[in-house]
């Protein structure tokens, strides 16, 4: 990695401006990453990234994350070959998200369970509960073929 | 508030199952949400909700979030008009994260810089240095008029 990023600014005009990329990490060294898929704009998960992992992404257009259960650089799709090649990458107006359109390789699926989106749940309301109904149940790749037994090595934090 | 959620499941099948929604709340409380527009899926905002930001949101049909910088709920749109109505609400397989689809009411705009989205700006690489260039620069309404001179009250932290 030989990109690095200046500090925010503390100038709100400056900050939410064109110009300097000056990403608003958190107190963990994280910003939220938002990545939909740049064919129809599907929302397919919402990771983290800390500096590295943003600059390795600018850098090699493959989309790299810090996984905080493993405390580790993440190159999504690794192990499943659904790497994410990144068309664009945008910021919001403080700086401490990113939107990343991507396309994914392998079985365009980005969810460890195997399916497209992380996002395969809605939420219902019955009676006093909230309760869960799985939307999209496609498996496009059996987790335990690619992952093996041990499911450690998978989700998105 | 009357809503209340379960801890999240230690058994990662029930978790990432149909049923009981249990969000998994940060060590601060909080989980993610990515707001998009209903109508056409743009990504509009990223922001927080604790507990009762999403019980709230979820029994009002109307979003509030966490104001991290200002340490309180806060019903969005409620000092520019901007409320959103929320039309359909998703998790993720861990969930830790909330994906809303909304309607923009007043202006149709969702930053406080009065643009449609908080994601305006895209990041370009130039020689060794990430910039960022604005995409949109289409003022809905003007923030000094809205939200007075004060900025203190307005961003997505």
């Amino acid at each position: 990695m030989s990109l690095t990023f200046p500090a925010p600014s503390a100038d709100k005009a400056v900050q939410e401006g064109a110009g300097v990329f000056a990403p608003a990490f958190d107190a963990n060294g994280l910003v939220t990453a938002v990545v939909t898929d740049a064919s129809d704009g599907e929302l397919l998960m919402v990771a983290h990234m800390n500096e590295e992992a943003l600059a390795l992404t600018i850098e090699s257009g493959i989309a790299h994350y810090y996984s905080r259960s493993r405390r580790k650089i993440w190159k999504k799709g690794e192990s499943s070959g659904n790497l994410q090649t990144v068309h664009e990458i945008r910021t919001d107006c403080d700086q401490d998200a990113i939107w990343l359109k991507v396309t994914v390789e392998g079985h365009d699926a980005t969810c460890h369970t195997g399916r497209r989106s992380c996002f395969y749940r809605t939420v219902a309301m019955t009676e006093d509960a909230a309760t869960l109904r799985i939307l999209d149940d496609r498996l496009h790749f059996d987790p335990a073929t690619v992952y093996g037994t041990d499911a450690a090595d998978t989700g998105t934090k």
